[in-house]
């Protein structure tokens, strides 16, 4: 397998740490956002709407998006385990993994977007959207904090892709000053250090 | 199965319409978003998001996310699949499931919630972001059109739930004055009638 990644992004991020997590080994080509390497004539060949991650698999075809990439792994490795074991365990995950993308992963993505400097003068930014995002942020954190008071991990008592998908949106927020303040949120704190510890946090 | 929800929410038709395909009988509480109906005491202590749609099963477990509810129905009643048979179709669904969420839903949905009079007065709204969001919106369309040219359905030959998402968010793009242009794109607007002719879309 091959991963045409950019180290800086989160959406590949979930995948690397996956793949870590999965004992899988692959292949990579970074494609620089920063250089505008997804842009280009090649890689829109690879995905048309030139975003990261792309999975190229041994017989060409490829997977465009990371979340349909984690799905197919657990699927063709089972594994560890990490989207659930049964119907309601596999329901519990998809409901915290989407309410870790919606409420946490894509704010967070958008401060970023509609704010930093990285994007001025690339794509049009709404920094008054970017500021009603952190204050979304900042609202959800406090939520997470109190979800995570009765369980260890985001979809209940183990680690599964629900805590890679909350690990990668709150790291990425660092760029945009966003960062757990461990004193009011112990638990999302707490939390955040326990995933982090894992080897595959590196990945 | 009890199913709260709006009869006006694009989120709460998704369910709706998934469980018209499996055949699944249930019963409806309407939680009104325009009355504040989703931000009481009550209903919080179902979802405290409150967020629409949730599922509440006979024993009393909720499901709290649009997608969660249509996987564990996918996996307690699993005809017709509607999220892939094998491990390439499943991944081929959930890249469209999400590309038809994140590039289509999203961008239609923060257009409504940042623009419209419907929510002024109620959340902070940046209507700049609705603007860039909007022609978001009509270059995903182009997109679409052009992936639609050689295949009937958003993933592929036949009916999945990434057609249920594609459908839900471009019929909510009305209240935004976001319709299809059939002269432009004439296989975003055939594929349109294809599935609104279904009977589930009246769910």
């Amino acid at each position: 397998m091959l991963l045409y990644h950019d180290l800086r992004a989160p959406n590949p991020r979930r995948v690397r740490i996956f793949l870590a997590e999965k004992g899988v080994a692959y292949d990579t080509i970074e494609v620089s956002i920063a250089a505008a390497a997804h842009q280009t004539q090649e890689f829109r060949r690879k995905n048309p709407l030139a975003l990261l991650p792309v999975l190229e698999l041994a017989d060409g075809k490829v997977l465009r998006e990371s979340m349909a990439i984690c799905r197919y792994v657990e699927d063709v490795q089972p594994e560890p385990n990490l989207f659930g074991v049964d119907p309601w365990e596999r329901a519990q995950v998809e409901q915290w993994n989407r309410h870790a993308e919606l409420e946490v992963f894509y704010p967070i993505a958008q401060v970023f977007r509609n704010s930093h400097t990285f994007w001025t003068g690339r794509i049009k930014q709404a920094p008054e959207f970017a500021e009603i995002m952190r204050e979304q942020v900042a609202a959800r954190f406090e939520w997470l904090d109190d979800e995570l008071a009765d369980r260890p991990y985001i979809a209940g008592s183990r680690f599964t892709v629900a805590d890679i998908t909350a690990l990668c949106a709150i790291d990425f927020g660092k760029v945009s000053d966003i960062r757990i303040d461990a004193t009011a949120r112990p638990n999302l704190a707490a939390w955040h250090k326990r995933v982090s510890d894992r080897p595959s946090a590196k990945a």
